[in-house]
């Protein structure tokens, strides 16, 4: 008897670690997320939410009852709070600070005090921390009782708290039991300040050859420390959120976020890209006379945006990369444009002759040809020019390349093409 | 007295680390290369070269001559020379593996029988190995003789050489001398295949909570090991070839490559994207007698393609993501789509009102209104379709849907918004 029915969604294994169990849950339909999240082991239920992206966290949590919320934040430390707390209901985390130890609070109440993008909203606690008087001896002992991961260094603090210096464990072994630390410590060791953003973070790691980093803030105090894990998992958020962003989306989006709040926010990309289409409506209809004498200008319009576009985004690509590694600078500028001028010249040309031939038969008119002909070698100039300035420009003005280079030089490109394509036609074919 | 000469590209200085000397010299034209890597101390140039970018890199190469090459390599290990072999002439590379001591040959022959992609190519050597009856004083001899960074684990192997085990330094202190290490043995250390790619090896060092991963091969041998540095490298480096590739350029491409050569390559993208701008000029073509009857439709093309174009991209880039997290499957590709034709169906409807309005009072013309109304509507529906049906498919076929996804969807919601929106204007206003 072969059963026709939908297939069943997967479902979650003991095996599973928490951030698979994650995006399992985000990949599932709303409906069928509350059955899932019965199977999580309850053990694991905070962590899988913590890895969880916010807008399908706060889908789970939004049927939570009162019980099951109070269940939750019944043993919270302060790293996981941070993480959970924008997803709870105030007075939910007003009782779980008050249920948390006075050391977790502390912590809490200095995490909280930094913005999303910078590090010391996200530092962990689990660093060992001596006195910076102390000796091998004390170390050592140290190490006995407590393990916390990726212990590649002991951090050493003066009486008030602040970071004096990095001991690393492997250094201890055969050393005598009284000598001073302080005589073992490393140099160059550069803690990260607090305040710095999460992507200058993430570049830090790459360049220290260590698994965590101290974490200080403004008065050099220590605050907790930085591992690579989670340089890992930023940079991979950083990424994402970028690719999101270059289609107007968010990158907490949910996969099944309700269609009424998908929709409203992506209207708004919409509407932005309605604007720039209009402008490139109103230059071709600057030209509506030619157009109605030589039709063969509309059919071939989309073709003259297209490679402008297309040369465009080519060279915009290039110095986005550029400027997110940081070699793009007033120095190299010039020589930079010169080149990408000189490859859209090249590429003009060539693409002018094979297109020119094509309009020319297809139309039975060499006058069709010459007119697109020098519109693409103009429009694919354009666009090389506009491919180095915008970004540079809106770099300069604080305004991400990434989120919005794209459609500035496509409207920049649409709008040239056209005009210069539809103006030659009019000057030599009516 | 002001001089007015071009502003002096950056000088290299002693503080630069090796990857930011080479981000440097990428960021020059060519001819200010060789000027400034003479200023690049002798002892630092070969992990410079390491980190250029293949294309620069062998710009720089290329003007070595006999004695400058003899030098680069007299004295390279197998990690460094697997990553200039291919910038260096053969014969170049004999002659550095015949100076290698055999130990770094063997490691060498090894690496090099995986592929660019595979884990086993990138190994490292630096771990510290110890036969599976070692105790605890064999390996407090060996830390205090050697000290690899990221030594977070000693690795115990059988007398063939096969992995057995790995044991935390850390759990070394306060033991006594005598006992074996196998005691303190850790479970759950999967050991990385030598075959896997590079993004498996990442998406490994997310989950586990460890600063290096042993590497074996088919047989399980003790290879080598990878760092968390390497995966946070190459996690930049995969995310930069998508952002590279969805242009149609390549991860390696220099900045200041010759232009000559750029313009090649990028000739290939814009010949294809040629081919998809000929198949809309051709669906408008089969208008002709429309458009030329009323020109307002060859006006308002570039919107009803745009709107279509954008809102596809952004399903299209929901689906890219979901696929690179694995979260799409037969299970919930229906309710997705249902989900994406919903958002897709009430901004459609919401689009068509305003544009049906703006174009029919533009050109006085509730049909024209009417019109373009109804093509929005298709086309955005379309374009939901589309931007979740085209990866799913293009994953199936093993094609990156990251590369191709954006062309082949604007090329259907091209086409179809010129024929469902010049059709309507043939039956309604002809």
């Amino acid at each position: 008897d072969e059963e026709a029915d939908a297939p069943l969604y997967p479902e979650v294994s003991d095996s599973m670690e928490p951030d698979q169990v994650a995006l399992l849950l985000e990949s599932l339909p709303r409906e069928a997320r509350a059955e899932c999240w019965a199977q999580v082991p309850v053990e694991q239920r905070v962590d899988v939410l913590v890895e969880m992206r916010t807008e399908a966290r706060a889908s789970l949590l939004r049927d939570f009852d009162s019980q099951a919320l109070d269940q939750l934040i019944s043993d919270l430390d302060a790293e996981t709070l941070i993480e959970l707390a924008e997803s709870l209901p105030e007075d939910v985390v007003d009782i779980a600070l008050a249920r948390m130890d006075e050391r977790q609070r502390e912590h809490y109440e200095r995490s909280a005090q930094y913005d999303e993008n910078a590090i010391g909203r996200y530092v962990d606690h689990q660093l060992l921390i001596l006195p910076q008087n102390s000796r091998v001896r004390d170390a050592v002992r140290l190490l006995r009782r407590e393990t916390p991961l990726f212990t590649q260094h002991l951090w050493l603090v003066d009486r008030t708290g602040r970071y004096a210096g990095a001991v690393e464990t492997r250094a201890l072994f055969g050393q005598p039991d009284h000598l001073p630390l302080i005589e073992l410590e490393e140099d160059e060791f550069e803690p990260l300040q607090a305040t710095r953003s999460l992507r200058e973070a993430t570049e830090a790691f790459e360049h220290a050859e260590v698994s965590a980093l101290p974490v200080v803030d403004d008065s050099g105090r220590l605050l907790g420390r930085m591992t690579q894990t989670l340089a890992l998992e930023l940079l991979h958020e950083h990424y994402e959120g970028q690719l999101m962003a270059s289609a107007g989306l968010d990158e907490e989006e949910d996969l099944f976020a309700p269609v009424m709040r998908s929709s409203r926010r992506r209207a708004t990309w919409l509407g932005i890209n309605l604007l720039t289409a209009f402008l490139a409506s109103w230059a071709i209809g600057l030209f509506e006379g030619t157009l109605q004498e030589v039709v063969a200008l509309a059919v071939l319009m989309p073709v003259v945006a297209s490679m402008g576009g297309i040369a465009g985004s080519q060279t915009l690509t290039l110095i986005i990369r550029g400027l997110a590694l940081g070699q793009i600078s007033a120095a190299n500028i010039m020589p930079l444009l010169r080149k990408e001028l000189s490859v859209g010249g090249l590429n003009g040309v060539l693409w002018a002759l094979v297109i020119g031939f094509v309009a020319a038969y297809w139309f039975s008119s060499p006058g069709i040809g010459l007119v697109i002909a020098l519109a693409i070698v103009v429009n694919i100039a354009v666009a090389a020019l506009s491919g180095v300035m915008v970004p540079v420009l809106l770099e300069k003005l604080k305004i991400d390349p990434a989120l919005s280079g794209s459609v500035i030089l496509t409207t920049v490109t649409d709008v040239v093409g056209f005009v210069v394509f539809l103006g030659l036609g009019s000057l030599f074919l009516t």
